[in-house]
């Protein structure tokens, strides 16, 4: 872990946060590169439960009426909530704007059940035992999705989401499935009745990477009985099945399976650059860089003319750039194309050159 | 406005905040169309101002150690901030993690200056007279740029930004520039050595979307005087231009100059679905649905089979999809194409939607 820190700090991915006051207790800034690759796992979530699936999403304040916590359970006084102002609680988790939220969005959509609504957004938990690097953070992103359905649905959507939560892990995002593992809860938590864990084998051991409960009617009702609105659809007040991943915990898992030092073996589609272009002498930088707008266009790119074209190539094997265009001739319509790792390349023309990088990032 | 706010609420792009236990001051969730509206914009905004200008982008947490904001002159005790907890404070703007990290950036990145640093993210004022809808909220999101460079360059890197985003606003967001003026300060804040505000004609009148100053290097001087680490670059405290966007404020443009009640007139590549599908009869809903599935894996789409199609055109032109297919044949291999606000359809080969509704949705 010590490693991957250094790592992470010293190729721009995650800086401890406020560091240049003295830091602030497990607060994390995400670099350059740290923010690319967060995004591309936040874009993949979205278009696998949101965009392909069907989901609908949301996206709501942080900031949430102590109310709404109180109704389902939470003490506003709890020392691991953040208190705001006199009027505002900094959520725990996602969930607390999706459910009071679910009628507008039925009436709205014009759904009936099943739906799902989907959030990516901040959480806040004023953590006593930060600990793991970015793993427990006081303040993260969930990426949430909760299934409401009836009662006969609930207990197949369950199944459904347990297995459809592992694809996107293992398929999506590349996780191997030797390091990860279902841990079915012996006893549920409270509000749920039935709960697995998804957990990943950190370098400090298992730990949650995604959470898939079964609330049943729990929150809902609960709702209904302390807003004094009803919550009912149907007749019937609908049943919850969530599924829920912390993204700085999925990147994480990300960042440790891909780090080896040399090669950062990370899936095409999650890497920070797609390309870097790469002059071989000072002469074609002029060249380079008009390659380098085109393909802008269509990816991030990096560009680099310094130092000998191995080490600029050891540079983008450590971050995980699944392609090098080598700019070597002033006249020709072609280029070189290097994929990360390798050591030949081999010749491509420059009107190719998206087709070619866009079928190689899809893969 | 009143009426904005309406069809927001009920075509699901904007809700109040914790609405079901009597709302919070200041506060909205945004709906299934809010989200993907404001996730496009955020989009464009990193396409434009990081892959394609090359900005170096960032995610930085929204607490701060209050060091790093007493060190630029806020007072922690200010009632326009929120502490957090007993170490920390809300940040009022983005481009407090922006600067103090400016030389880990610098060197993980191996850059040179002028380089720019970019972030999309929340920030927090406890506004006393929250306004006008989403224009004035107690959290929103800043889309922010911060240009290092040399003092010779900053002047010259402050006209650039005023153009390139004025351009963004209209060229990439569609925003009318007749709507739209330039307000320079008469006299900049204590920060500034120059500073201009893009403002936007809202139907409560002018208000500023996007502000660009050029804060000489009154910032790092101050960082680094309060934390003793050198500021320096090749001798010389770099100076910052910013250009900075309020994300709801924009968003809010859109949405005044796209609605009129009948047809949301805005630009494809932000228009939250970019297809309808829509069968002509129930009996070929499974065909219908077969299409939706397989443009799901390239777009936001959506599907409607109730009522009649001029309904479901009417609906789909309300809330600005640019196309819908409509699915009329059992063994036809064409379906129809309806772009939005037009009373015809052309037939079209559903092996070719993709492209076409690419090409469409890019124009």
């Amino acid at each position: 872990m010590k490693d991957l820190i250094a790592f992470c700090k010293d190729k721009g991915f995650v800086f401890p946060g406020s560091e240049l006051y003295g830091g602030l207790k497990a607060a994390y800034d995400f670099g350059p590169l740290g923010v690319e690759l967060k995004n591309n796992i936040k874009k993949e979530w979205w278009r696998y439960f949101v965009q392909e699936h069907g989901g609908i999403g949301m996206d709501g304040g942080v900031m949430l009426c102590p109310k709404i916590l109180e109704a389902v359970g939470y003490n506003k006084f709890s020392d691991d909530m953040f208190l705001v102002g006199n009027d505002s609680i900094l959520r725990p988790g996602t969930s607390g704007s999706q459910l009071p939220n679910f009628l507008n969005f039925k009436r709205s959509m014009r759904l009936g059940l099943p739906f799902s609504i989907c959030q990516i957004g901040r959480v806040f938990r004023n953590e006593k035992n930060a600990r793991g690097f970015i793993f427990r953070m006081r303040e993260f992103e969930q990426m949430t999705l909760q299934h409401l359905c009836t009662k006969d649905q609930a207990k197949p959507a369950y199944e459904f989401y347990k297995d459809f939560a592992w694809k996107f892990l293992t398929e999506r995002l590349g996780l191997d499935s030797d390091k990860m593992r279902f841990a079915p809860h012996e006893k549920p938590p409270h509000y749920a009745v039935a709960g697995i864990d998804i957990e990943y084998n950190y370098s400090f051991g298992w730990g949650e990477i995604t959470g898939i409960h079964n609330r049943s009617d729990y929150d809902l009702t609960l709702h209904e009985e302390k807003s004094g609105q009803s919550m009912k659809v149907d007749g019937a007040i609908p049943h919850v099945v969530d599924c829920c991943s912390g993204l700085e915990r999925v990147m994480l898992a990300v960042l440790e399976q891909a780090y080896d030092g040399e090669i950062f073996n990370i899936k095409s589609s999650l890497a920070p650059y797609k390309v870097a272009v790469l002059p071989v002498k000072k002469k074609l930088s002029h060249k380079a860089k008009e390659i380098c707008s085109m393909l802008r266009q269509h990816f991030v790119v990096t560009y680099d003319e310094t130092e000998s074209m191995q080490k600029r190539y050891v540079r983008q094997d450590e971050i995980g750039t699944p392609i090098c265009v080598v700019v070597d001739f002033e006249d020709d319509k072609k280029v070189g194309l290097r994929l990360r790792g390798e050591d030949t390349q081999r010749r491509i023309a420059i009107a190719e050159l998206v087709e070619v990088i866009n079928d190689h990032c899809k893969a």
